[in-house]
Parts: C-alpha cells; structure tokens; sequence
C-alpha cells in the first residue's frame, strides 16, 4: 500500500530524517513531505514579495507563502505525524492538528511522556500516540503491508 | 444581524466575560458559547466514565467528552475568537483555530504583540488580529450592524 | 446548550426511557429521537406498500421506509447514543455507529464489558463509552451546561 | 474500467482469495485491498506503542491504529465487498457497511440466505445481495467490462 | 417529527392536493412545497425579463427563474415525493430525482405499474414506490410518528 | 488537456461511435465512458444475483447493477454529454443530467430542435445544447486544446 | 415561502432601498442584508485594530473585517442579486458573484445593456439577468409565492 | 513538489509565457493551464453550436463552452495566479479569484500598486499579491521545492 505522510512540527532535531531512513531500509512505499523546515528561509519566504517594517507584516507574508505549500501537501496527504519537541511555542503544529482534524486526515502524535497533560485535546483525536521515532517507523511498516 | 460566536482559548482571566458584558452593553445579538471553563471540571469531565490509573488514558477520556461539546459549538458557530494568554502551552487554543480554519469558519485572535512570531501561522489564516477586549467588542459591534 | 440527541440500538429493554427521564429530571434542553422501536411495527412499515412473497423484498422494503425517518433524524443529531444489548446481532446498530462516523457526528457507546473486544472498532471512534444509563445521563448532564 | 474494491468482512474462510483469483483468471483490472486479516496481527497492531493494563485500551489502541489503514483504503476504492460468516458478533463489518453508505461508496453484500433479517438495514443500502463468491466474482466481471 | 416534503412532477390531477389533505386529517407536521404548477405561470416566469425571439431562450429563462425556486425548496426538503403519470415527457421529473440522489435526498416515487421499466433507474434509487396516493399518506403517517 | 467524458443516454443510434472516432481523428486526449448499451445484457445484469417473479424486482436488481458501474463512471468523468432521441421515455437519461447538476459536473445536451420545450429544465443547466454529433466533436476540440 | 436574499454591489445609488420597499409592498417574507454600504465606514472597518503606514495593508484589515460579515450573511442566503453599475472597478461584486457560484447559491445579476460582453462569465452563471430593479421585484415576487 | 499551477486573467500582454519560461529554466514541476487567451476563438467559442442574433446569448453560449474547459481546470489546480491589467473591466478574473476562494484553492495576485484599493477584498483573500511576473517566479520556485 502506497501512503503519503506529511511530517509536521519540531525542526530542531533530525526525527524527519530517521523516518525517512527507517522506512526506506524496508522499502515501504511511502512518499513523505513537510514544511520548510530551514528556519531562516521559512521566516523570509514572504520578502521577495517586498520588505516590511512591522514585523507582524513579514510574518504574515512569509507565513502564507509556506501555506500555499503546506495547505497543498496537507490536502495530498493520508496520514501526518504530528511531532511536538521540548521547547518552543509549536503553536503551528496543533494548528495542523487541528486542521488535520477538521479534514477528516488521521494523524499520529508523537511526543514525550511529560506533555501528556497540555496536548489532552490533540491526542484525543490522534489515531496514535507515540513516543520515539522507531515506533513511528513500526506502525507505518504495520500499515504499508 | 444575529451571530453565534464561539470564545477559545485562555481560561485564567476574565476576558470571556468582558466581551459578553461589552456586546450586551451594547445590546447586540450575539450568542457567546465556550468549553468548560472550570479547569478541574474540564480535566475530570471523563471521571464518571471509570477511574484510570494512567494519566493519559484518565485525559484521554475527559478530552474526549469535552470534544462532545466543543464541536458541536464550533459546527454552530459564525465565527470564533481565538485568545492566547501569556502562560501555559495552550496547544488546545491554536488546535481549535486549525480545525475552525478547515471548517472555513473566519475567526478573530487575541493576543499581546510579544507573540506574534510564534504565533504567525495562527494570525496568517485569522481575519483579524486583537491585541485587546476593547477591539474585540468593537470589531463585534461593527459587523453585528 | 440546547442539543439533538439520537438514540440507536436495542429494543428490548427501556434504556431510552430511562435517559429521557433522566435528563428530564434535570431539565436539560433534549430533544430525542430514535427509529420506531416498535418490532412488529418496523418490521411491517412497507407492507402498505404491497405484499411481497420473499421475506427479503418484505424487509427491504420495510428496512427502505424505516431509513426515510431514520436518515433525516441521524442529519439532524448533534450526538448519537449506540447501544448493544447481550442479545441479538445488532448489525443496524453498529451500522449506524459507521454511518455517524462517517458524517463527522460524534457518539457515546453503550455497553457491558463482556463484549469488548467485538465492539473494539465501534468504541474506538467513539468519543466515549458507557456501561450505564446513570454514565449516559451524567455525561449529557456535563455537556449540556 | 478500472476498479479499487475493498474487501471487508470475515477472516476465517479464504472468500478474498477465491474473488481475487476469480478476477485475475479474467484478467480483471482491479486492485482489492482489506484490513489486515491476520487476526493475531491485528489485534496486536498498537503493542509496539506500549502495553496495557485493560483490554479495553490495548483493543483501542490496536482498532486506531488498523484504521489509520483502513480509513485510507475505504476512501480510495469505488466499491466495497461487505461478507458476513454465519459465527462471531462481525460488528466492525456492519459498521464498515454504515461508513461506506455514508461516504456515498457503493456495496454488495455476501451472505447466505438465513441472515437476511438482521441484515435488512445492510442489505437495504447496498447495490446488491450474493449469497456466493461466483456471483461477486459475475457482477465484478459485468462492471469491469 | 416535523418534516419538509417537496411534491416533484405531474401538473394535471390534483395527487398534491390529495396528499396535503390526508396529512392535514391526521396532523402531521409536514410541510409541503413544489415548483409552480401553473402550466402557464411556469411557462412564462422569465417573460418579465424580457421578450425573446426564440422559443429556446424563452423555455431557457423561465426554466431558469422557476429553478431559483426549486433549486432552494429541494435543498431545504428532507423528503421528496417523485410523481409521473401517464402522459408527456415528463424529463424535469426524472431530472429532480437525479438531482435528489445526487445531493442524497431520500425520495419516494408514485406511479403506476405500467412504467416500471422505463423507471427502473429511477426507482432503483428511491427508498419507496406508491402507486397510489393513499400509500404515500400513509408511509408519510408512519415516518412522522 | 485530458478529459473524461461521460455518454449518457439513446441506445439505439451510434452517436458514441461516431462522437468516440471523430476525436480519435483530431486525437483528443479524451476517455470516453458509458453505461452498458446493450439493452438486454443491461435488463439481465442482476440475473447472476437470483430469478425473480416480479420484474418490478427483476428490473430493480440489474437496475443497482448497472448503477455500480455508472456510478463510479459519473463520479469520475468531466463532463457528460447527455443525448435524448425522438423515441422511448428516456427517463435515466434525464436523472443523470440531475445527478450531474447536483454533483457539479457540467453537461452537454444533444437533441434535436422538436423537444426543446420539455427538456427545458435539463437544458437550463446545461453548460450547452447541440443538435448534431459533429457540433460536439467541434466543442470537444475546443476544450481540448 | 420565506427566503434570505443578500444584495451585492453598487452603493451609489438606492438600488437596495428600491427593492426592499418593493418587496415589503408585497408583503414578501424576504430578509435582506448586505454588506456595510456605507463608504467610509467600510474602508476604515479596521481601524480599530491598530492605525497602518501602507494603504495596502489599511486595506487587507478592513476588507477582512467587512469579510467577516459578509462571509457569514453569503453562507446564509438563499438567493443574491449581484448588481454592477457604470462606474468604479466592482471586482468585489463579480467576486462575489464568484463566491456564490462555487458555493452552488444562485444569483440573479442586475445591469444594463451595454456592459454585457464584459460581464458575460459573471451573467453565463448566474439563473438570470435583469436591467431593471422592477424586473428583480417581479423575479422575487414570483418566486417567493 | 509537482504543482498544477491556473493562470488566470489579462491576456493583452505576455506575463503568461514570462511565468512559464522563468520555471521551465528552473526545472520546476508545474503543469500550467489557462483559458483560451485568444480573444476571438474565445468570443467565438460557443459559435459553433448556432448563429444568434442577440449579442447576450452569443456571449451566453461562448463564456459556457469556455466554462466546461475552465471550470475542469480551476478544479484540478493546486493554486491560481491571477492577474489584473491596467485596462479592461477584468469582471471574469475577480470571478475566477472568488470561485477559487470559495472552493479553498489558494491564490496569488499579480497587479501593481495603483489598484491596491478597487482590488481589496480580492488581495484580501489571497495568500500572496506580487507585482512583478518575477516575484510570481520565485514564488513558485520557493514552494515548488
């Protein structure tokens, strides 16, 4: 069975990447896609279309430029990982939950034990929760098959 | 022009209140709903269900009753405010605006200006961006004319 | 918070009556609805519409004008309640349950732990499972506020 | 014409194999897919997510994650094979049914003849009855042409 | 149960009057609408746009005005009643049921066995056939219970 | 640009053939689809499934038969050319132009001048009318370029 | 029959009032809304959100504001009148017309002659064009009976 | 990331073939499509079906032929450019934008800064307004990869 899996949440660690290469190592045949996941590049997708001075502004540019993009793949997709890290906001990733939600996309959280509490709501409609990379890697070889 | 409007997010002030009190003040048709806002019901809502010995199976079960509620007043609702505080993850607040913006129901948020960046895909999809009560009770007044 | 409530299942004991009274009792704003739980009654709705002389054309004409009342109740519900009793195959009850989940209406099972594991994929989009009619009641209760 | 048909239903007699090997000796262009039928395998899929203590979360978590596949392969095919055996409560094939009906996805059922009562609601929202695995495979032919 | 049943088809006997009668002697709380029957109303519903050459942009107009009509009453009804009879084309009748399928309206035919076959499609897809009013008045007294 | 389309209706000219060469000279990257033609293989379609007494059932069977095909053929083209001769009542023809109209599926009639007047709903919604075989080839180029 | 008309475009002249006051002569049991027409108040609807040194995005903020509005009033019409007159770009009222279109909302267009070939895509959609307010009086007079 | 990329509006200067060339040296995946840009084919388009002597329903039939085309590809795009000129009333391009905002497909304006205030509530529904072909470009390369 071929999937495409959109990876949304933490790009401070390589945890797209480990996916990707686990599922590779058994030929699963599933396209993966994402964000930008280059920081600098994500924040001033929108300056080609001109500067600003309020940051507000630039945000809200740069912001919708990578929504032309992650609107797209997320529509495209079968299943995303939702994937919550231990610092920052990650306010756009129970965005994506949420709009995942509201789609009808079944998504699969993954995250460590200590912020059970705080995403009660975005794991009640997860599918799965998990909480390292390999069993990620398991449940999509368990549904690839 | 009659509307119902649904209130998310920040459940430590009394910003609910001040925009109810303001948009009666002024004698307009609005029905206000939200979710439980007494967080230790909202935390215990699935505790009449069966006792759980794991925190995330007694969550899981209160999210989900709490979601019994809450989309069924999302579905009704013309539009919702989406309130970011200062403290907490409040992961649930942006998950609600990402299933409002999947729904296509516009919604209005409500937040201090220092968090604007981490908060640029949530604002990128609103309609509005408030940084007080007061803007909110009058962009509510405005189109209840 | 004024709610439609679709009550789907067995026939042979008063479980609804019990959470109509129930709510009632606590003047929570119900309204409810079900199939025609009358037997004989729904087993014969088409016979007005001529006799028919193998029992299958008989049942799916009834089963046809049963749906004519039960289609527009299950669109118009905001929650449905899906019970299994320990007897019978039920397959309409659990028919429904797939039907809600497809619409996107949430529901609450209703029953004993002993049939668990059959009814494993019907709890698990369920938004809660009862074993009680006292659960039920209290559950509407809470969301109702 | 090329055909998705899903295959839901009974794991305990070889009726996928007999209709997939049917369509090919034809040379049907038709992809068949089902829910893992493995019945130890299935039950199992969420462990690798973390043991249980209660039956009831192992079969939930094992359910979600077996409809993170399933969810997908319905949406894709154009035409469901429902099977009922004559053991077993079966109620995640009534509810595959009720989901298929919902989403506008045509069915067929097969069955024999002495469960057409309890299957009335079944068998009156689906395309058409087969009481054997021929008959599916004539129909697929007819359809296929 | 109070419903909105649209009266689709044949213009010259009065089966619209007979149904609306026999509900009213009962009570249901049913509300019946339908297109304009007046043969010549109907007709000329777009002359008041202005004169036309051509009995085609005529017939086009007015189709088109009388559909403004339809178009909103069948969106709103939970039940349609499908009428031929014995004369005319009678292609906008067939058109409605299509419509109606299409948007999954439950609807109900009424005619008489001479026509089955050149009705089939449209039948396979009703939830019931009548071939008298009687039997219309009645199945509408037993969904609205 | 690549098209499906959709032929429905008359059986008893060879207006597909004709429509199917005259884009295959031009060689349109068009697919062309239809139900079975072949009157009586498509009365027998559901014969495989069981004899009936009654042909109203006889009828209904091959009837949904015949829909699991076209079903899935309707839902998948881009447009459909829906063709009324001087003969037979033709009432499948004009359900599918409704089931095309609510599914939003634009529509090209084909027919000759002297049923203007009681197609004048199916045309209304109609994307346009042509009388003769050769002007949809011309339109079919058009839209192909 | 009741209807929700909402009424788009041109607000230099009392196009609005006419109907209205037509309609309310006839006792039509029709609502109408619009969008805020009064000129100054619309650009500056979001003012009071915060002042902005780009025209541009003094704009974006009050045309999202307006939009939150109209949005809703659009969603919950049954019919619009989309009216262009002979000045000023209009590109919000054939967006509107647009908007209707895709949502399947008919509308009915009110210009005069001389810019038809302009607006030959806005009036190709729309179930009919008027030159007259007297002309939409009639239309909504006939169609409301 | 391969993109089905809608370019709609201006036809009387080449930004189309600027947009096209940019891309195709940066060996992008994008499939373009656009209406037919030649302005008497497109005028013409529906002349083919019969001479009329009125110019409304000569316009009527060609912008519907154009529609069958048009309409297929808006709903295949990913994303839409669309485009206003300096001259012209442009009334079919803002439709196109507000068929797309309807139907949830994202789009980018391209338009300079003189008509920022008559194209309001089209930017305001954009995710991005560029005023150079050049910007458009990069944008599509940023996204596309």
């Amino acid at each position: 069975m071929n999937l495409n899996v959109y990876l949304s949440g933490e790009i401070h660690s390589n945890w797209r990447e480990q996916i990707i290469q686990g599922c590779q190592e058994s030929n699963l045949a599933i396209t993966f896609s994402s964000a930008n996941t280059d920081h600098n590049e994500s924040d001033s997708a929108g300056d080609v279309l001109g500067a600003e001075d309020k940051s507000f502004w630039r945000d809200h540019k740069s912001a919708k430029v990578n929504a032309l993009r992650t609107n797209t793949l997320i529509e495209r997709c079968d299943i995303a990982i939702i994937r919550f890290g231990d610092k920052y906001k990650q306010w756009n990733t129970s965005f994506d939950a949420g709009y995942c939600a509201a789609l009808g996309k079944p998504y699969v959280t993954l995250h460590s034990e200590d912020i059970i509490h705080p995403l009660k709501e975005v794991d009640a409609t997860a599918h799965a929760w998990a909480t390292s990379v390999q069993q990620i890697i398991e449940t999509l070889k368990y549904i690839s098959k």
